[in-house]
Parts: structure tokens; sequence; C-alpha cells
């Protein structure tokens, strides 16, 4: 049941990137290689999260799709630079080769860039041609923010600083908060804008949207660690790894997975005063939780 | 007095370029890169346009500086990815260390799209606190398609493709309209929307933007050509100048020559319409066609 919902909203979202990414224009390789890592297999975890508070809230997930669009494209952005030889080098994103690997790295940054700007573009379209105009920006400014140098590529910069040094758990949050939390909260926030959300509303989601982002990046390392383990053997629980402190590295992996149930069930405690429309988010938080990948 | 007034302008900009990057947080490196290729010593042409067109209908200098500072912001991402290693690979850009050779080629990624994300950032906050959000999402929008991937990028991404081969008028046409054009062009447009601009002003704008643009190309060129010629000695109007197609190499210097003559005189007949409040745009586009860097 619950996966039969996310299947749906997660094609309904495919549909609305594709479109978006209709786009016939010259030069081609720029539009191919914008569209391969959008469609490289993402969990479209952000939208889902977007569309979803939008209904939570009581709007229609047609009111938040073309922002949780956005999003996405704004998400894939930042994967495509993360795995820049520049900067992480790496050859495979979920199985596949980056993009980099497959168009150059000249055409790979210039796609990422590509993809950021339109991320905007859809936004500023949307705000120009909507009655809603109002929301869309304050669901713009969200995402702005979050995706900017006070936001992720703030997080994403801490990370490369943090590499081959041991960081305390506050750097740590820091940079997880940063690089992950804050597009994972502006997609819920966005979307319960889009659903015409009061600010009461919007203050429950903010916290919500805390305890999941941050039960989300401990069980990313958790799942790093796993997948290097049974990769290459490595001990769980070594201080470092890949020269990067992990929270498994800092907290070790009992509290670790101990934390992540807590917040998970602070996270599903807030969606309880949702009632019935509750549900889904409720269980999707649980999912995050459990999930392997 | 020509020179006093662009003076003015230029501290002006420089001001508020300065004031909406007194962003003090963490890290450190990231602010400090995205000020440090804002304040490389660039000529601050787009945003100069932005303000001027803005005064030229009507409107005040204040009514535009932010979404001149915006274009200046995407403008000095779009050079900071453009010199990468990656891409054309330059030490210097006006005669100081280009931002990758300072900071190194990750901080160089990560400070270019902060700075293009910022731009998107300042365009959406005027719009949302401001009583005049239509235009400003007007504006947006014109420099966000400007930017992105049927603009600027869409340019960058052909200039890529053309290395080392020679391309005919129309490609060479079609990649300098997207890679400078465009940002020039949205330059103009946008200052005479928050300026207040009809629709019929807007696009006899629109055509001076055109002429104008052109000209600025052909005159880059010329310029590159002349600045290698006494840098390495080479011939003016070799067909190919580093593997590149130019309007030198494909019409001859002297065809160039005329060419500005004419975009140039086109370009200020438009302005003849606009009476006094024409004279400052006038004599920047003479200055323009007669700049020697």
């Amino acid at each position: 049941m619950f996966d039969d919902i996310l299947r749906e909203k997660i094609e309904y979202i495919n549909k609305g990137l594709n479109e978006f990414l209709s786009l016939t224009d010259r030069p081609e390789v720029l539009f191919e290689a914008m569209r391969y890592s959008v469609f490289a297999g993402g969990k479209r975890l952000r939208p889902v999260l977007c569309i979803s508070t939008c209904e939570l809230v009581g709007g229609n997930k047609e009111d938040a799709l073309a922002v949780a669009c956005a999003i996405e494209f704004i998400h894939t952005y930042s994967l495509i630079h993360d795995d820049l030889p520049a900067m992480d080098n790496d050859d495979l994103r979920r199985g596949k080769p980056t993009n980099h690997k497959v168009y150059g790295e000249a055409i790979a940054i210039l796609a990422g860039d590509a993809l950021l700007n339109y991320g905007f573009e859809v936004l500023i379209q949307q705000a120009l041609n909507s009655s809603k105009s109002q929301n869309i920006l304050k669901a713009a400014d969200e995402i702005a923010r979050a995706a900017g140098c006070r936001g992720m590529i703030a997080g994403q910069v801490v990370d490369l600083l943090s590499e081959n040094r041991e960081i305390g758990v506050d750097d740590l949050k820091f940079m997880h908060d940063h690089k992950t939390g804050a597009l994972i909260r502006a997609s819920i926030l966005a979307g319960a804008i889009m659903g015409g959300a009061d600010d009461d509303t919007l203050k429950k989601l903010s916290s919500y949207a805390e305890y999941l982002g941050f039960a989300f990046q401990v069980k990313d390392d958790i799942l790093d660690i796993l997948g290097d383990e049974m990769k290459i053997g490595k001990d769980i629980g070594s201080d470092m790894v890949n020269g990067k402190s992990t929270f498994v590295s800092v907290l070790g992996l009992q509290r670790s997975v101990d934390l992540i149930n807590e917040l998970t069930e602070k996270a599903i405690n807030i969606l309880d005063g949702f009632g019935e429309k509750g549900e889904f988010l409720k269980n999707l938080t649980q999912y995050m939780a459990e999930r392997d990948s």
C-alpha cells in the first residue's frame, strides 16, 4: 500500500521532470548531459517530500510539482559537481558512470551549472505566470537559501576542508546540516508553503524536517560504512573512513542506530498532529530510517 | 564629463556589490573566494548598462541596483568556471591569478556555484520583499533565461565544441550571441523593466541591445588578437587563434572594424529617440566601440 503510493508519486514526479526537460535546442550534448543525470535513477526523496507536505496541509500535488522539480534539478546539479575529479572524484553514482565520465569534465561542469540555473528558471517562470506568485516566491526563497553559500555549498566546502583530519560532532553536524539537511528542510517547507500552510504549521514542519534530516544523515553514514565493509572488508566503526569523520566514527555504531530511532520517533510524533493525512509521511519517515540504500 | 559619470556609476555599483557580499558566515574561505573574483577589477559593464537603462526610461538607479548586482554575480560565476583547467585553463584574468589558482579547483567550482545561486537569492529576496514584485520577476526571468541552458551556457558549450575546428560565421554568431550577447541584452532589458518601461520601449531597447552586444563581441575578438599579437607577435588576421574561429579570422580585420562602426551607429540611432536622457548611453556605446581593453 505505502509502496504503491510512493511509486505513484515518483512516477508523477518523473513525468514532471521529463516535461520540464523536453527542451529541444542547440547544443544537443548539453541537454543530453542534463537529462542523463536527472534520469540516472535517483530516489526522488526531495520532490516526494515536497509534494507530500503540500498534500499534508490540504493542497494538491499539482500545486507543488514545479517547485518539486526545481528542487530535484538543483539537487542533481550538486551531485554532478560533487562527483567531479576536483571534488570527490567519483566514477560511479548509483551504479552508473558519473556525468563527467560520460561527457567529460567541461560538459559536466556546464550541465551542473545549467541544472542549477534551470531550477531557478522554473521557479521564476512559475512565479511570473501564477496567481500564487507570493507563495512560489516564499518557497523559492527557502530553496535558494538552502542551496546557496549559507546552505548546501557551505556544507560542501566544510566537507572538503575536513578531509584527512578528524572533526568533532559539532563540525560534523554543521557539515551535514548544510550539505544535506538544508535542502531536505527546504523541500518540506516549500511543499507546505505551496499547499497554503500557516506559520504555525510551518513551524511544526520545520521541527519535523530537523529530525528527519538529521536521521537521514546518520543513516547515510551507516550505509556508507556498511557498503564499504561489504566491498573492502573494512571494520565497522573505524575512526576514519576515506579520511573523513562520520557519525559512526564519532559516536560509534550503536549510538548512531539509537540516534536514528530517537529522531525518527520524534519526527513521527509531530506528524501525529495531522491525523489521517499524516499517514503517508509517517510511513515514508519510517521507510527512510530502515532503507538499505 | 562622461568619464566622471561612468566612474560614479561604477562606484555606486561597487558599493552595492560590497553590501550584498558582506556575509560573515562559515566557512570563511568560501566567502573570501566569492569576493575575490567579484572584486578582481571588472569593468562592471553589465550592471552599468542595467542602471543606465533604468534611468533612461525614467527610473532611479536605486530601483535597479539589486538586479544589477545579481547580474554581476552571475557574470562573475561564469568567468570563474570559464577559467577552470577543464575549460579554458587560464591562470590570469585581468592580470590577476584566476580563482582556482588562488583557492584551488574545488573551491573555485563551489565559489562559482555560490555566486550563481546568490544572484538568484538576491533576485528572489527582492521580489519577495518589494512592492514591485512583478517587475523584479520580469527582470529575473530575462536574466535566468539569458544565463541558462538556452543562453550563456549554450554559448559556452558551442565554444568548447568549436575548439580546433573552423566554424562559419553563423555558428560563430550563435556562440557569441549566447555566450556574451544574451546577458548583455538581459542587463539592458532588466534595467528598463525596473524603470517601468512599456512594451514598445522594451522592443526598441531590445534592438539596441542586439547591435551593442554584437559590436561588443566583434570588438572582443579584435582586442584578443591585437593582445595576442603584442604578446607573441602573431599575425593579425591569422585564420585560427588558439584553435578557435573568430570574427576577425572569418571576416578579416577591415570588415570587422567596419562592422563595429555600422553596429555602433545603429545602436546610437535608437538612443536618439530618448533625447537628452540618452546622452550617457550614447557615450557609453561609443566608448565600448573604442575601448582598448
